[in-house]
């Protein structure tokens, strides 16, 4: 979309403008995940990032089907929250010395990322909901309901074992 | 932090620094709040805007004493998730010709900054519990419940009202 033009006039325009949003930001995680992957050290916390990559992926293939439903073609634009998201897991994980504390520290990462996806997805559904888009809600759903069940999942990994490491630390 | 050095070496030490994040996201969003109030066309989200603003000021004053506990003075590190949150909110913004449209679209970026502060209080508080900071526990554990409320109240104004405007757009 164009700096100085206004090219959303309508909720429909709104809507395809943050399933672009979300397109972009999915593939940019499935590009962080494998680094992600290689800081870990609990093997727990290791497998819930590679499941969740082979969920991304899925959850991509999935946002495409909702551009076809739509007319459209999958396109991404550039979501400088994701980015930013990304970059401050980057610059945080830098900054520590210990692999306890570091697993500690990707969990909270990847839960801002988790956090980040569901308050879009809860959007896009809404949105598509008033625009009686009742398949694309359908697909949605699935994936919001996988991003809330990885969220939950990394918190009892958190609070059952990974915190009390780190404290070791 | 030094971009060269590794000062993150205990849990204790990635809980500070979240906090120092968390303090200068909160300081972003008091600055971004009033931009949003002036761009919002419904009533009903001004003063949802408008309550917020207060509720961040009080929570960045609780936050000062979570350092005090701690021992420490107030301080911010730059945060670029918050960052990337904002100027996407701005960016998108910029692109809406619709008054009615650009309502949505505002709910929807205070959305993202809303899960954005319960995905960290979360983290904080699941750290803080860890390291037996239960006082400070319960001042994070007050923001986060507002924080979710804040959530819910937005969810409700788009469902009920804002949305639904926006269609007519």
């Amino acid at each position: 979309m164009g700096l100085f033009t206004k090219d959303i006039a309508t909720l429909d325009d709104l809507y395809v403008h943050q399933l672009q949003d979300v397109y972009y930001a999915e593939n940019q995680i499935t590009k962080a995940l494998p680094k992600m992957i290689a800081k870990a050290t609990s093997p727990d916390l290791k497998a819930s990032f590679e499941t969740h990559l082979t969920e991304t992926e899925a959850q991509i293939e999935r946002l495409k089907r909702v551009f076809e439903m739509h007319g459209l073609s999958p396109k991404a634009v550039t979501c400088p929250a994701i980015d930013g998201i990304i970059k401050e897991a980057n610059e945080t994980a830098g900054e520590i010395s210990d692999k306890q504390v570091l697993d500690a520290a990707l969990i909270a990462a990847a839960q801002a990322v988790e956090h980040y996806e569901i308050t879009r997805y809860g959007t896009l559904i809404a949105w598509a909901t008033q625009l009686g888009r009742e398949n694309e809600v359908e697909l949605l759903a699935q994936t919001l309901a996988e991003e809330k069940a990885t969220d939950e999942k990394l918190t009892a990994l958190a609070e059952r074992k990974v915190n009390a490491d780190a404290e070791m630390a």
